[in-house]
């Protein structure tokens, strides 16, 4: 695992090929969809610049790029609810990743849930399914 | 099913509630994961508009925007590839859609793949894991 300050794409000069053959966008980033890998329900979707790929892999660790705080988020840094990463793949475009992960605590999303995707469709709107843990 | 030419908010006004609820971005948009509905399998990821959820809301098949071709894109109307919409989640920050679908054929790429995630990495790059049927 590469110390927080490595520079990946350097250290670890045998993911230059993954990088660049991603499609980022404007902002330089693609999104990123986490799959449980055991049970494959869908987690969340969430951001990643060219930094957060290359940590993802050295780290084998989700690494994610907050829009909203235009930051690197470690997921789980905060909450301890990492998600190990197993296996990733780019789509037929290359402009969108999914990651296979193991969640810790089985709780991905930052409002205590399983799954980011709770809320379900009623006729007077959405409606929240399932309660955090 | 409406018929094509018809205003999915105003004829179908039940929706109203559930298309408010959504955080579009700036271009009006949001993304939308396929996954199957029966194997859990993830099978692509989409943008959807306005319009474009509340037809799949009505005609109960994904009906996604096309951002390279500006317009509305049922999705097997020519493949014949359909997804049909079992299901629909709206997630925590109301920012992106997780579509359950039975799809048609078991193709959901345009490559002819049963999934677009389809790229895996190795250390020379992104190795193609699955040929199209």
């Amino acid at each position: 695992m590469a110390a927080t300050g490595a520079d990946p794409m350097t250290s670890h000069p045998d993911f230059a090929p993954l990088l660049t053959a991603v499609h980022w966008n404007a902002d330089g980033l693609v999104p990123a969809i986490a799959q449980d890998a055991g049970s494959g329900a869908v987690l969340m979707l969430a951001w990643m610049n060219r930094e957060a790929l290359a940590l993802t892999l050295v780290e084998r660790r989700a690494v994610y790029w907050s829009r909203s705080r235009q930051k690197l988020w470690r997921k789980g840094e905060e909450s301890g609810h990492v998600q190990h990463l197993r296996d990733i793949r780019l789509d037929c475009d290359g402009d969108t990743l999914l990651l296979l992960v193991e969640q810790v605590g089985g709780i991905a999303c930052h409002t205590g849930r399983p799954t980011c995707f709770f809320n379900g469709p009623t006729e007077g709107g959405w409606r929240i399914l399932e309660e955090p843990r």
